[in-house]
């Protein structure tokens, strides 16, 4: 099935998740940044079928988060890679951001399968935000959200409260 | 349609996706963390058909990651509120990871819908990740993966690469 954008949604939300929202696109982008490159090694990955794997990288490629290279060198269709583009690249906050509550709420017992790791200095990364203006680390009940430039009526009119827990 | 887990994926995106995955997941746990509560107001916020918004706000109250409370004042079905649990407000930073990416590639054309403050100080807080090692800010292609104590015997053998966009 085709993933449908929302409509009515004025919202960088929304508008991520319709490129990526559909549900085999973030394993197949994380197979494409893991480095597996080929259709049939990111088929393995992610143990989608053909056709859906055909499918979500066709999108993933005219929205400009992967690019289809063929090598110049006769090897046919079984040459074939996908590499991530720039806008691609760019995703992987979000699959760190999902890793690392995914290792936190909905981890294996063994452990985290994977543990990212910051090229530059060579250690684990843990990473987490922060803020650009205070440089604090940033707990996830001290945001909340403002209307911005491209915001409509009801927005501008949205309540302007941090999340809090239930009590 | 119910969300299908993934099965064999050691990972803990398909962990988190399996939670979180599902089309209107994400946009049901915005408005909850936007401050809206009720039924009828995530519905508006969301346009879910109210069939859907019901099987995703019990997914996400089985999950843990919402709690719904009714009111102890007799107010009925109409006062029961629906409130982010930590574990649903821990889900914040993977929102914002979303919202800086669709801001920038797939932006409205007035600009950003929203923009995320950081209620410590008061400031735009823009947010970005760091190195929780080196403290330096962590651009996209600087992380690779490597096996963490719950690798299986083939993510122990994945290549150790950080990525690179497309030439």
């Amino acid at each position: 099935m085709p993933y449908r954008p929302f409509t009515g949604q004025n919202c960088s939300i929304a508008g991520a998740l319709g490129v990526i929202g559909e549900r085999w696109t973030l394993l197949v982008l994380r197979e494409v940044l893991l480095g597996r490159r080929r259709f049939r090694e990111i088929q393995r990955g992610t143990g989608a079928a053909t056709n859906i794997l055909s499918d979500r990288l066709q999108t993933l490629v005219e929205r400009g988060v992967v690019e289809r290279v063929t090598p110049d060198d006769g090897g046919g269709s079984e040459r074939v890679e996908y590499r991530p583009t720039q806008k691609g690249i760019e995703l992987v906050p979000v699959l760190l951001a999902l890793i690392e509550w995914g290792d936190k709420w909905e981890c294996p017992a063994d452990g985290p399968p994977r543990v990212a790791v910051h090229d530059r200095c060579g250690h684990d990364a843990h990473p987490y935000l922060v803020c650009s203006h205070c440089g604090e680390r940033i707990e996830p009940g001290e945001i909340w959200m403002r209307p911005g430039p491209g915001a409509d009526e009801e927005q501008k009119a949205e309540p302007r409260l941090p999340p809090v827990p239930a009590a």
